[in-house]
């Protein structure tokens, strides 16, 4: 095993412990005009130790990247030595972890945070706890955990990491829905809670529907009695694709030419104009959005999948009143972190909702360790209905 | 004296009586993709009254458009006769109104919200009770006015409306302050004080530094202890405005030129970044303030005079937490309808602060009401300095 990886897997680790507010990462952003901040992970840590540590806790393989560059090419499977587990440390092996757009641009390099080089992949995914250490009293062997912070590296077979780095999940739900639920349906039950005041029969306009995000948007909205109203890009399976996501509770499924139509206004005729307009594409899309949205109303920018700006006319901000917002999932994690019931309510309310059936995981494409490759191409294309996610 | 005419004075005293909240006028605003609203005052309204009163209240004359164009071509000075004076009714004379920048829209036919035709000119200004009905217990004849509202068209000489169309000013106060006071110093105050929490060694940037606007966000920031960057296009006489601004009480003056330019981090060595960005203008000039506004700010819009849209990078909105929201006092004097005291208030502070010399009236040219072609010709003039203000 190459020592910069045993170097870095045991920073990963420190810098799990160490990972200040405001270091997570989400998905499906895209960074433009934007300082990027390094993580504090790199071999070149202050407290590398040793890979001949004779109190190894075993081995394991992981997807690092030693350069940022296109994922497929610069990823590689990698083995290293875990590092002993200490008191309060808590050794995990994975179960599964998506690859999501943040991963990607991340790997890319255009992300806002970047990690130091070379680093493991992933900050999304669940565990099984392994092993305790003798000051570890919130987790036991056999527990779910999701990661509480991102930076983690999930893309990884084994970690040892501490306890508070840890939030545990119960274990009855869906294993693709514990991998997937601590960045989209967080992110979407976020959105749908703090940026209007909404009742049932309110109306929540977003586009990129049928991302991770709008998936879950579309769930929470139709168990809380919101109508959606669903803007996709426009592709040959689009029957399919608006009959799935009616399927999971959208109301109306429309693709970005058709919101730029006339005939919107029969739409606004059987329901109220909306109040909230979740945006993560920018651009034109953005700017359609902001055309409908009532007076009064926000739209909350998760995204640039379009790699534009939100283009805001004057008259809609100054007559209109419609409020520009953003939100970054582990911006609110960070500024609830002294507050741990803040996250574990919100997963607790995603989970009774799982256990409903009110919230499923995406579609999803399990993918073996050995079939990265494969599965990073394909988080790459576009159109893509399936997140990949890679299971241990 | 045409029929027309005196059935749309009349119309514009009920106009001023039923106006709904919502609909009244700001500065510096040019409307696009805003779908514009009418004025309830038309020539053709419900309750016209014959010009051939015999209770008539006497005459005036007034600035009329009748149809939208080129102000200088289409604002003609007509004479009128006033209808009588009703139980709840107040007869004024105008002392001084300004043309504002939203007023000469209006003409012009860009603005949100427009009059029936024929209209009268001018939504701001300065009068003083000459008689008042029986029923009215607010106002005493001598007393200083100004319209609650906007769309009263204050363009003339001489009107009759209902006391509560208008509210009191002290007449100890320069009369060019308190015929400015209602627009612009309420928008400056409004956005210092609503937006963020603002204390004394804060930052505020802003653009259109030399607009009505800007000069009392200079002087209302000044009088607070916030340190200002005031931004200005730039032009032959930039030093001497620069001074002007400097002796208002502006920490900073620079060109837009200036705002790109790497050396602004110089600058930010000696303050905060901004928490508050106040935009006249959008287009490039917005886009530069939310560059350098700080980590969770807000970005106020109130103008568009660039007749760009404000384009807003998704990182900063989902990195920086950036708020992108907008201000239209009208709006906010409407939201306040039902508390007459929050705008008696904020007047009192206002009118405070102009006693203690801490708000002047902009820069003013003073025109006779014959004088009006040319007055009109000079409020569109580029780069001015100075508000034209019609006496009466």
């Amino acid at each position: 095993m190459k020592p910069s990886l045993v170097l870095m897997l045991n920073c990963l680790r420190r810098g799990a412990e160490s990972r200040a507010a405001g270091r997570h990462f989400s998905s499906l952003v895209l960074l433009h005009q934007h300082r990027r901040r390094p993580l504090p992970c790199s071999p070149g840590g202050t407290h590398p130790r040793s890979s001949s540590s004779s109190s190894s806790s075993g081995g394991g393989s992981a997807l690092v990247f030693r350069q940022h560059g296109a994922p497929s090419q610069v990823v590689e499977l990698e083995s290293f030595q875990l590092p002993s587990v200490g008191a309060e440390d808590v050794r995990v092996q994975m179960l599964a972890a998506p690859i999501n757009p943040a991963d990607i641009n991340m790997v890319q390099g255009t992300y806002a945070i970047l990690p130091d080089l070379p680093a493991v992949g992933g900050n999304e995914g669940v565990a099984q706890v392994v092993e305790v250490g003798p000051q570890v009293t919130s987790l036991k062997p056999g527990d779910w955990v999701i990661p509480r912070d991102t930076g983690l590296g999930t893309w990884r077979t084994a970690a040892v990491v501490t306890e508070r780095s840890l939030i545990q999940l119960p274990s009855d739900i869906p294993l693709l829905s514990a991998a997937t639920l601590s960045v989209n349906p967080c992110t979407a039950l976020r959105m749908l809670s703090d940026f209007q005041t909404l009742q049932a029969g309110d109306t929540v306009i977003q586009n990129a529907a049928n991302s991770g995000v709008g998936q879950a948007v579309i769930q929470i909205a139709a168990a809380r009695g919101f109508t959606t109203i669903n803007v996709v890009r426009d592709r040959p399976e689009f029957n399919q694709l608006s009959d799935r996501l009616k399927a999971l509770g959208a109301s109306h499924v429309i693709t970005e030419e058709a919101l730029r139509q006339p005939h919107m206004q029969e739409l606004f005729k059987t329901c109220p104009k909306p109040k909230l307009a979740l945006n993560g594409v920018g651009g034109k899309s953005a700017t359609e959005l902001l055309r409908h949205i009532q007076h009064g109303g926000t739209m909350v920018t998760y995204g640039g999948m379009s790699k534009h700006p939100v283009v805001v006319p004057v008259g809609a901000l100054i007559f209109k009143d419609v409020k520009v917002r953003g939100f970054w999932v582990t911006r609110w994690k960070a500024n609830h972190a002294h507050d741990g019931k803040a996250f574990t309510d919100m997963l607790d309310e995603l989970c009774t909702m799982i256990r409903q059936g009110k919230l499923t995981a995406p579609v999803c494409n399990q993918v073996e360790l050995g079939d990265y490759r494969r599965a990073l191409e394909a988080a790459m294309e576009p159109y893509t209905s399936a997140k990949q996610v890679l299971v241990f």
